[in-house]
């Protein structure tokens, strides 16, 4: 039996390794079509910042290192160009023809930009960019596109001095209709530096750098042309175990959809850490098992200028279109004890006012972002209701909350409104 | 009406604030034998360390700061001698008779320790050791007990440049029955300079300056005396409404036990955060309402020579105790992306075998430990088993987390352990 993974990132990887641990007998072999696999794309901004020193270190494994450590064979540089499942085969640019017993396809995605335009996806891309800043430091440079990817790379840019302009057409930050959270990201930038245009449909500033980060969109043409089908959102549509409509034919990362377990809806939201989990399940299911995958709350989280911003379920107005009847607070609080030097920090919930219970949050800070919104995102796969979070019993200690954490402040408020 | 809380700390002025608020007409008179009230004791070793730099910084509210934000008031050194219920009537030291119509007593804990000993509890504890320190640095501090209060104090004054010993009768930090926490902590604190004597049950080591941190016990004497009944971990026994036996009489904070949410039995955790949900449930229902406190999980965290540890629900030798059949794994993994200099985090997880429910666990590191062991609380109170947090939607950004968080690493060992 062969069990054959198109891309060698993420989800692939995750996929052909629990394959194969799962089953020694189960011949794996996973085709990249770049030169390197195994890379964490969201270091990039970090390398081009310089807190990273060098692209290698964001290289988890080389294609031979993978085989040592996991007994799977990888091809780099080799780009599939067709599927044709009636024959369980598969077509490479260069004219190959691969047999597969089970097919894993983990295309990903790619940056939505125009030709010959500079994006920051792929490793490709980072280090491309990274040898360009070497050779050629730009004296003004311009990132579109206000995503997470614009806003931490327009960050990182001008960490390194550099005059930086960070331009989106819409009136907000990160494609969220939030007024706050876009001024106070946006002042923190500011104060860092970094000019910002928004609501701006014109040409972009003139400057000897400009970089897309305009987004991203789902490699679904090999799939499409194979028969595989996609779903709403314009990604591979997969089932909990990750199979797409093709018997023995998975689908994993930032290609697939997958359920947003607030909306109950497919949703598409590409990133590492998703893929790695869509990737296992998917390998375990090629392999024999059955696993399943759960779905996303809808959790990210990024760095920007010294500020986390972070995300998890739906907001006022996402939860409002999925039919729900919410009300929201904002408070503002510390991260820790006052006198414990604790700074400022900022939740927003929103919860349903029908059963109350919590659909989303965001929590805006210089520290203790990542573990609120981590407490949020378990809540929200759990179902909690409003109430349910004013009973959590949350660590306390001077160096690291209030003794009312700022969640349960934040849900004090909110249980009010329901 | 009125309602009078015993006690003028987290639980009796939460009580008190909310009761307040809930119903303006109520009178509400807070009574507390101390000289300060809302004070924040587990800031002490902190002030101690020289992190807050002055104790007046650990105070919230003085009384009459807390008449004109809350509109109650409160009578300092004002120790309550007797109640006697049948007459709703309570007598002071003084000799003073005062009416209540309900009751909230709070009386908190104390030190477990002999008389003229020098015990780091309440604020005046912290005060006096606070300035015999200054007036009389000790060249040598011995700190008996090595509980969190002893850890934390014993790093605390080893900040400051002294030599500290650590004395403890049982060969374990935490009276947990941790060989390897026992050994991480030791060593870092050894590091740190700390001397750590365990299984020491003769004489203490000869010093200048000797604290005691043996433990608490709750302060339940004038409760008995009023016929108050306590419950089997010597607490004052309450419903989840924070009634006591005697009708219109709550109790809540340190005095009082609560329901552990992991074994289902009483528990008692003396915790300035339960102590401050409890007091606003008493509150509420002292005013009317119906409110339940839902319990704790356990959980507990500690900063000590730069090391973080914390905990939430059971142990395994506890899950055992408590008729679980249990299993555990301790993985070792990195609180961020290791090219983003991710520092060593320790994760261990409890679950039961026969259900696969999450039961406990642990987080020790220098970072990223508070928001760890939250997840795992909101877990527990969820009774989500291990399987349900493999689908964790958790946070992910190369600051902030690897890919695959700790959390996410551990739970995938457990479950293959169930």
């Amino acid at each position: 039996m062969r069990l054959v993974v198109i891309g060698g990132v993420a989800a692939g990887l995750s996929a052909a390794a629990r394959a194969k641990r799962l089953d020694a007998s189960l011949e794996v072999l996973v085709l990249e079509k770049g030169d390197q696999i195994s890379y964490s794309a969201c270091g990039l901004p970090y390398l081009l910042e310089g807190q990273v020193r060098d692209w290698r270190q964001l290289v988890g494994f080389t294609a031979d290192e993978f085989l040592g450590a996991k007994n799977v064979s990888v091809r780099t540089s080799t780009e599939v160009a067709a599927i044709a499942h009636s024959r369980r085969e598969l077509t490479t640019h260069s004219g190959e023809k691969l047999h597969y017993d089970k097919l894993v396809v983990a295309t990903g995605a790619r940056a939505r930009c125009p030709e010959q335009c500079m994006p920051l996806h792929t490793l490709a891309d980072g280090v491309r960019l990274w040898e360009h800043l070497r050779q050629t430091p730009p004296a003004r440079a311009v990132v579109l596109g206000a995503g997470y990817i614009g806003i931490e790379l327009a960050g990182a840019l001008r960490a390194r001095g550099w005059g930086v302009t960070l331009v989106d057409r819409s009136e907000h930050l990160l494609q969220r209709d939030d007024t706050e959270l876009t001024a106070t990201l946006r002042r923190v930038m500011e104060r860092h530096g970094v000019r910002v245009l928004l609501a701006h449909n014109g040409p972009p500033p003139e400057a000897e750098l400009t970089v897309h980060a305009t987004g991203l969109q789902p490699n679904v043409t090999l799939a499409e042309g194979a028969g595989i089908e996609l779903g709403r959102t314009g990604a591979i549509r997969v089932t909990e175990r990750m199979e797409t409509n093709l018997a023995g034919v998975f689908a994993a990362g930032d290609c697939a959809e997958t359920l947003h377990r607030v909306t109950g809806s497919p949703t598409w939201i590409p990133l590492g850490t998703t893929a790695n989990k869509m990737g296992r399940v998917a390998g375990a299911n090629a392999a024999g098992r059955r696993e399943r995958f759960p779905g996303v709350t809808g959790t990210s989280i990024l760095r920007a200028c010294g500020l986390g911003v972070a995300f998890t379920g739906v907001s006022q107005a996402q939860a409002r279109q999925a039919g729900f009847r919410p009300a929201a607070v904002r408070i503002q609080s510390r991260d820790r004890a006052a006198y414990f030097r604790g700074r400022p920090v900022t939740v927003e919930l929103v919860a349903d006012c029908e059963t109350g219970r919590l659909l989303g949050g965001s929590v805006l800070g210089e520290y203790g972002v990542e573990g609120r919104i981590n407490v949020l995102a378990t809540a929200l796969q759990a179902r909690m209701t409003v109430e349910d979070l004013l009973g959590l019993d949350l660590a306390y200690a001077p160096p690291y909350a209030p003794v009312m954490d700022a969640l349960l402040v934040a849900a004090q408020q909110l249980v009010k409104e329901l």
